[in-house]
């Protein structure tokens, strides 16, 4: 994920210290401009990526150029490419993130207490969000926007591949932003590509509130083990289509399709398909002919592979798989607590559907099913902030603590008590 | 905070991964389970508390002898002594929870998305709660409650001091629920003071979701530092209380006497009494007297020692100490900014309170100080689930993420996204 580099150590520590120091100053004064501020420096941090294309296009090439010489495979080159119309997504999405409701300031349950003290719960930022990412250069624009919008100073930390490309892209968003009134140091880069940036920022937990790590397993778990900072993961999604016995056969066929093959490479996208016993005759044959059409790889349990015969044969193994790919696990199950029981022991917790007719089943489905998003007759790729109506997405966490499944603005703020008295004591 | 033991290693290790298994098993059964079960096991739970007292006080008496041979202090051998009384209000304790409405299953934010599939999120228990506790043993009778009601299965860790009493405490719930039909496992209490359990516990991420460390600064270092688990931090309180120059002298009087007097030795007490110069002539003389009647000492700033001569001079680390003791320490400031920087700068972010009658003051207070409850008006003392209305108190949580200041059964609670469709799938 990081080079190491020998000049690590103390050095490092106290620059990255420096660096904590000053995200906590700006996000003090940041935290409390109004929207329209906030605003204004959003829609100019756009206007400024689009008018500095070149700056961006130099620091890419260079990124690029050390990628092929590095050998990066041509998916991954692809990823890190910026090219004007990518720029343009970039800035049309910061316009985006300036026209969403602010979610701060929000007093919410504010109520009368017997002794006449008023108490209630304001909206408040996190404070500093520190950023670990990999690759797509985009996600530096996008997370800085979401932490700008929703009052909090951040601290970036892109993949080493995309190292120039990140520094022109924050260097343009600080200067955009602390022309329209926003405090300098809002949005910082980690300038280094040394490992050991990473694990000094890991332990700065009085100066960063909140880390979301964003990428493969690899990185998320080096996070998780040496981060005394609250982290929020955001890990990797085995996802379940579940075709009841009442399914309507038609419409299971077009969810499993859309789950499957409208975006593999994605964690929404599901990785498993169970089949009640009851409806797997009439149900498997039609689907196996449609995913293959898409070029999707069958691997079934051994019962449903006497069903649809040239399937190869799915391992224990397989049930884990977040494949990310057109292959699909298949496995036919004796009963609708035999699906749910497989969900719980080989899922990740992330999205799953049902598709049935059956009412009680439907709710029990969602009722049981412990993931951050349980559907009834609907694509698990909806799993989305934005497909779910929160307007923009930080990510996807997959932990159940202060933000699960698609995380919006609302995620990166907390709830303050705040109590309006007039002279209470305590008995 | 725990011994350790020549035993350590693999064996711990397999002891408490089976520990996890078997949470998260009842776990799952658990979650669904009507209020009225719930219930009704909360109530037998508190019956079978009373009934069984004599177990209890044979455990209790072996601690008791152990912590006087080890040495421990009067007042930690009164916070570890369980008789009648204690029991009895353990059992009321166990009522309460059972008459306090239950936060599972409710349904929020419920909308129709433009393609006519309904999304809103469902509140569903975290799963397993691991909770790492000191001293008295009644923590382990009041978490098991609240976690047994908001459908988790929980893991507790007490202290050493009182392993008999948890012991038996644990054990009578356990089987008290189990005859209320709870599945059994749901309140497990590690049975060894082995070190190397907590570390083994901090490491099961894949068993439990969420870790509460109650406790001194020292334990609640060790947890951060090792957790694999989220963690919500029951850290220190270094509470303020800022009398602004428009504050009504005799409220203010009140009130600072309150925070800081009432109960001197818990987190929400007030350490720093901050006071706007303007007014300091006045109220700080009056303060002084009514303060060391209640045999308070009172540490000063230069400025405020112009005022009241024999106090003793407060040092730079003063303003950072939460005494938990008669101890007070008092500044004059020469603005409301530099109240609040000294807040941000000295303060833990726990509470805090001003005492002014100026509108825009108060507001302006409530708005910057980002802390996990912010009063007018009002004593610290107040910053506690009970009398916030939460109805009952895991901890104030000193971290943002999550739950932050007093948590009540909600913050052990999360929420998953439930979606309602009838074939979408997407473009």
């Amino acid at each position: 994920m990081v080079k190491t580099n020998s000049s690590a150590g103390p050095p490092v520590f106290a620059e990255m210290e420096a660096m904590g120091e000053r995200a906590r100053a700006a996000s003090r004064k940041l935290a409390n401009l109004s929207s329209t501020v906030k605003n204004v420096a959003l829609n100019k941090m756009a206007d400024h990526l689009e008018a500095r294309f070149d700056e961006i296009a130099t620091a890419n090439k260079l990124d690029m150029d050390m990628g092929a010489a590095a050998g990066l495979s041509t998916a991954m080159l692809d990823r890190l490419r910026l090219d004007q119309k990518r720029v343009k997504a970039m800035a049309e999405g910061l316009r985006e993130v300036a026209a969403l409701p602010d979610p701060v300031g929000e007093v919410a349950g504010m109520k009368r207490r017997p002794n006449g003290m008023w108490v209630g719960r304001m909206r408040v930022p996190l404070g500093v969000v520190g950023i670990i990412y990999e690759s797509r250069p985009n996600v530096t624009a996008d997370t800085a926007a979401l932490c700008l919008k929703s009052g909090n100073a951040v601290i970036l930390r892109g993949g080493s591949e995309a190292i120039h490309s990140n520094r022109a892209i924050a260097s343009i968003l600080d200067d955009a932003s602390a022309s329209a009134g926003i405090p300098r140091n809002t949005i910082q880069l980690v300038p280094t590509t040394d490992r050991e940036a990473v694990k000094a920022l890991l332990k700065m937990d009085r100066h960063i509130d909140v880390i979301i790590p964003r990428g493969g397993n690899e990185l998320i778990r080096f996070v998780v083990e040496n981060s005394t900072i609250p982290v929020i993961k955001h890990d990797k999604g085995v996802c379940h289509v579940y075709v009841d016995k009442a399914a309507d056969v038609a419409m299971a066929e077009k969810i499993i399709f859309n789950s499957k093959v409208q975006r593999p490479g994605v964690c929404n996208a599901t990785e498993t398909l169970l089949v009640h016993k009851d409806i797997a005759e009439r149900f498997l044959p039609r689907a196996a002919v449609a995913l293959r059409e898409a070029k999707v790889e069958l691997r079934g349990c051994e019962r449903s592979r006497h069903i649809v015969r040239d399937m190869k044969p799915a391992t224990e193994l397989d049930w884990y798989e977040e494949y990310l790919d057109l292959i699909l696990a298949v496995k036919i199950v004796g009963s609708f607590e035999e699906a749910v029981d497989h969900i719980a022991k080989y899922g990740s917790s992330h999205t799953e559907s049902i598709v049935t007719n059956d009412y009680h089943t439907a709710q029990e489905f969602l009722k049981v099913v412990d993931s951050a998003a349980v559907m009834v007759n609907a694509s698990t790729r909806f799993s989305d902030g934005g497909q779910f109506g929160l307007g923009a997405e930080v990510g996807i966490s997959t932990q159940k603590l202060h933000a699960r499944g698609p995380m919006g603005l609302e995620e990166l703020t907390c709830l303050k008590f705040i109590v309006y008295g007039d002279g209470q004591v305590r008995e």
